[in-house]
């Protein structure tokens, strides 16, 4: 069944291709078509074009239809195009010519609109928490391992004197600027597109600010083209958002990665969260953290298919647009689940002792050598050369006793004034 | 089951992540790890570490296995972690010890590896055919329109005089750059990793050469470290080919929309295979050409994730690596359907007959006007001052007289040369 | 002259590859690089490394770089590796050991970075600028034209009506969400790394808060591992903020490209703004909306660059990021002058009267016509039904007549609530 | 000076944006105008549009023109859009009307396309060619190191025996298949697209086999469209053929970063190859490494660029396509480069004797372990439980007795097999 059927038969090779597998991805946003169209009937009662009464028979339609999505039991047979329009089915066949009205003033183009806007809302919202869980648990570790010494490398190579305290942290603040970027997505989808039908508008009077209170969106896009076009920026700006979350995780799964490898062995795992292999018996592969890494990086790709599928095209709908669902859908799935199991495995990472005496991490301290050479009275640059000096002929000496004090260092981690940047 | 089970039990949580949605993507591959399984056990015979009698087990226990997966029954069940496993469960079970020699001299990293490009090496075979059938399409449907007038276009502007004939076969010679990426595709491919093990080889003497003879492939990927990178490398590459082929169907598609807007009016599709518009009674709209281009455009993202994915990981094998099949399957699968049903539907192209005397169209013959000139003698520069004047002063008269004949234009397509072109 | 030199010669080649063009770029970031020295100095005062006359001395050297800088005669000569080491020496030249002891408690890694992040965020405050000047142009089109009638398309068929009210004004609307990732990126660059040293902050007891304010940033990055993880952090969201500005930029591009061309003809522009070609001389080609388009889609692919350069690699600084400059840089550059440009030469639009009674028009009121129907009674579904069955039988008669009224449709634009929704 | 000049003054604003840095960038391509003017010249005269006498000229005018190129005098003065209309400048200037004659019958669009062409296909085989050598030096290197011991990681974890010989021509292997795809571009570009004028040939009766002769294209594009098509298609191939030696070279870069670490330390390079901290004394950072690996990855991006900047364009040239050439020609320029740098640096590596009694390789032998249980008689997955349990209690003793022997394994390298792989 569809909603445009002229009593053409369709090619059936046609219709299979240009379905694809809408009805499997659309149970994602079932829920929220019928919160939409709940909206929608609403208004269209406050402006005459229902009554009360049929008004009342939809809210009862819909209620059974949520209740169904809520239960596990809502099923879009192959009989129907997508979602739209086994729920408008439904309707009809409970409510008879009622359910047909529903569809008064409003496309399918607004109705898919509007519903992707309210589950990718409730989705960035939850991922914003989930983002804020994680954040939390880091500072916690970092508050435990604060003291814990840790090589700082550059060039992958020793550098200075770092901290379990401020690894752990560092990734925790550079979450905040992947909260900045949620929450301009948060703002992007966070404006009611529900009323410009195809794209142009309606001739019926609607009253886009009723359904804009109804379904809780801070505004509207006003603009009905310009709500249209949503269509492709939401998605490119949530591939975005996620992609930069992804990086974070990403780089942070490295880094555990390697520091679990046995040439560092700054840290490992229990057994339960390793993985074997099918012919070395020794192997515990740290596996959950390589998939966090590649699901990770494989999301930051998302935002180059989203601005493929949509670039180029001139305004107005395209068919295109149906295939954005797909993937944006399965990677804020992804990113949910990602943030989960990562902040389940973190807390069960196993901290080593470092030695500090061996032989690969004496040059950490040279930085701090030349500076007690500069409290002293030394300028900078001779100082550098004198211990520069004692590197090359073999006579360095570690001075391993310099506090670091100052805002963000390993002895200040300030990781009361980083939990208080979380944007609210 | 896993083959590194070591009797310490995983955290539910974590198996459950990064076993992921394997068992479904590995249906895929089943058909060829039973070959590449079969191929192992004849050269463990060659080499005395299995008897005559075992590899004759295994070859019944293996053939019972592939019946089931030709014949739709093979399921692997959520107690296996991947196909790999519940193929050796099976032989296990039937065959008992001879069931678990079979692994013996390989790991799961050379049997995923050899697996996938078995299925790679077949699967772009058949794009490749498939590629050349809708190339033959387009050439038989310029020669069928080959005199019909077509305006042609820079910049979006009118141009020159063009005809369908030209822009049929000008996507039919454009395929032919994309088959010798796929063939560079094949190529990559077409090397045997297996005996590669888990990327360091073997202490066993395996013959190598034997394996690489039964499976058919053309060489093998002699270093074992080498075979390891083709995990990454042969999907990067793939991606990339299946882009190139898709980049052209997309432009394509993209003209096609393009020509049957009512503005251009060049085409049009009989109603089969349109599709309608939920609240527009008169629309039929060319979702079919729509989706192609669009799930084409889609296909072109696809290299990014493959190179994010693999990007900057050490060599060796990493976990990241099995979260390269899932996308490179589904499009591989994908641009099989988008020729077929491409070629299906371009073969039902209704082209219309073009008003030349349409004013919008009266510039395209300015060029002829000038090359008129010049053959009278006029350099060409002052014959562009005139014309470009006689337009300017609206005193131009188009000159549809003349004819083109050298190689490649309207009037000499060359479609028995381009058909030789096609790479063999 | 170099900064870390040891004595010790470097291979020419190397050397050469190394410094690569950084001379060129690093004049983007000069006069930032003299701010934040400025500022150093200033808090080396503050905590007594350097006394208050050493600090006059440094001011007014630095107040002399900072003026050939500003009239544009400070060189980067040859011998120098990048503008650090340049005004590190042109200091000491000047200075004398004053000018050695400014790099006391910084590394040059932080340097860098500070004077990007000043460079950044002074350019996106100008690129958001730049953005609500060319937003109100379009407003003020919006409003100049709103009445004019515009054909509204749907998968590039003709669909409802639309005006060029809504048209320009609907893209104004859009350039909001970029201006919502413009002020995301904004964020993530207005927090002072300087302090982390390379990475790992200092022995010294620098007082960050001070630089900060000094340098008037918002905040601080505290934790200095994070600070260094600055560098790729804000040009991927830099790039990402751009592209989403920058797809704006191309759709608007790419539908003045469609509706300039003679088969639509509902736009021109005059001849100065167009270009000809070499052998057409009727030709006017929209070059430059052409270049606006493409230069646009161009800083769309900005960001998979910037991932992939700095995308698994282990935390603390590699080289690799010093190759994240030039082309964020440029994109800056760039999106300033599209931004100019775009915005010059679309006030010069010349909008054409569309003929509403060219018969490829005639079904743009098809859904007005279903909603008289519909006002007078009948249900949704068997109006369409009805008019879908006039144009099938060519008895279907447009109904002009209908006004749009509701928020954001052709007759009611809500230019004002749009123009306040600009984010301040 | 415009090839298109009609006396109508363009904006200037326009102008310079319009024209952009492509005076710069032509530069590269001069010489290849000139050698395709020539050829096209010679076929003028052929078909008797110009003289013996003027053809003559033209070669003497042309001759003149390529020497300024050759010992690099020519220079494209401001007042002049691009190289073409330069070169046209000059030939008039110096033969007068014969030089207005040469643009008869070819467009800029062709005369770009061909010149392109011919850069393209001369720096590929310049690019094959420096492919050879570092192959070649690869191979060298691993006969060198054949024997010196290396830990074989996978999941970076210790996994089992590896060797320099087999890592070093691990590489050399895999750059083959780089090799199939250069040559694909090759192809791709070595058909000769001149005659097909702006993209829909000409009416005049030219000889484009005789142009194809002239300038050793293989073949040509046949169909004119096909021809203009080349735009984008060319520079999307080379764009990922180019990637793909780049991929090779940024996962060995990254090898030899990870290996140069203190915590691996299994190589190393002389002090004239690494560079200094501006902080740290004891720094030697892999920087040459470091940026090849982080330009290996950039380049690795400009497949999307290309894509991006020509996708969803409907047939026939857009000003667009002029936005391809700046990257392309740079990312051609940068891997000649990184095939230089990386062939000589790598050369002077330094590799180190590996400790196998350090603790932390004890477990690469368990598989040969395993292996040598097996041979004995004992099912494979019986001597994996055995092993792995004395793993586990800490009873193993790792047998560094066995040798792998099989084709491609560290016993056997294959180096000559492998030679001969190098596609010719």
């Amino acid at each position: 069944m569809k909603l445009w059927d002229k009593g053409i038969s369709i090619d059936k090779k046609i219709e299979q291709f240009t379905v694809g597998n809408d009805r499997e991805i659309d149970l994602h946003i079932a829920k929220y078509d019928v919160q939409a169209s709940l909206a929608h009937a609403i208004m269209l009662e406050s402006i005459g074009i229902i009554s009360l009464e049929e008004l009342q028979q939809l809210k009862i339609g819909l209620q059974a239809i949520a209740e169904t999505i809520e239960n596990g039991t809502f099923v879009i047979e192959a009989s129907f195009e997508d979602v739209h329009s086994k729920i408008e089915y439904e309707l009809t066949k409970t409510l008879g010519d009622v359910g047909k009205k529903i569809h008064t003033a409003r496309s399918r183009n607004d109705q898919v609109l509007v519903a992707l806007q309210l589950y990718y809302k409730d989705n960035l919202r939850l991922i914003n928490e989930k983002t804020e869980v994680f954040f939390n648990t880091l500072l916690t570790l970092s508050e435990t391992h604060k003291d814990v010494f840790l090589p700082g490398y550059t060039h992958l190579q020793v550098a200075m004197p770092s901290s379990f305290g401020l690894w752990f942290s560092a990734y925790a603040e550079v979450l905040i600027d992947d909260v900045y970027l949620l929450n301009a997505a948060l703002k992007t989808v966070d404006q009611n597109p529900l009323g410009s039908a195809a794209g142009y508008g309606s001739s019926f009077p609607i009253d886009r600010e009723l359904t804009t209170k109804e379904l809780n969106f801070s505004t509207l896009k006003y603009n009905v083209v310009a709500a249209q076009m949503s269509r492709g920026k939401s998605e490119r700006t949530i591939a975005l958002a996620l992609g930069s979350v992804c990086n974070t995780l990403a780089r942070f799964a490295m880094d555990i990665c390697v520091y679990n490898s046995q040439n560092f062995g700054f840290i490992a795992f229990p057994d339960e969260l390793t993985t074997g292999s099918s012919i070395m018996p020794h192997k515990k592969n740290p596996d959950v953290f390589e998939l966090i890494r590649g699901k990770a990086n494989k999301i930051q790709a998302l935002h180059t298919e989203m601005v493929l599928i949509t670039n180029n095209l001139p305004s107005g709908y395209h068919r295109d647009f149906q295939l954005l669902k797909e993937n944006i859908i399965a990677a804020i799935e992804d990113v949910k689940d990602l943030l989960d199991i990562f902040n389940y495995a973190i807390q069960q990472v196993i901290v080593k002792e470092i030695d500090l005496n061996d032989a690969k991490y004496q040059y950490l301290f040279t930085v701090d050598n030349i500076n007690t050479l500069v409290v002293e009275g030394m300028p900078f640059r001779e100082a550098y050369q004198k211990i520069g000096s004692e590197v090359e002929n073999g006579t360095y000496k570690p001075d391993t006793s310099k506090q670091h004090t100052h805002v963000g260092s390993i002895g200040n981690l300030c990781l009361k004034e980083i939990r208080e940047k979380f944007p609210k």
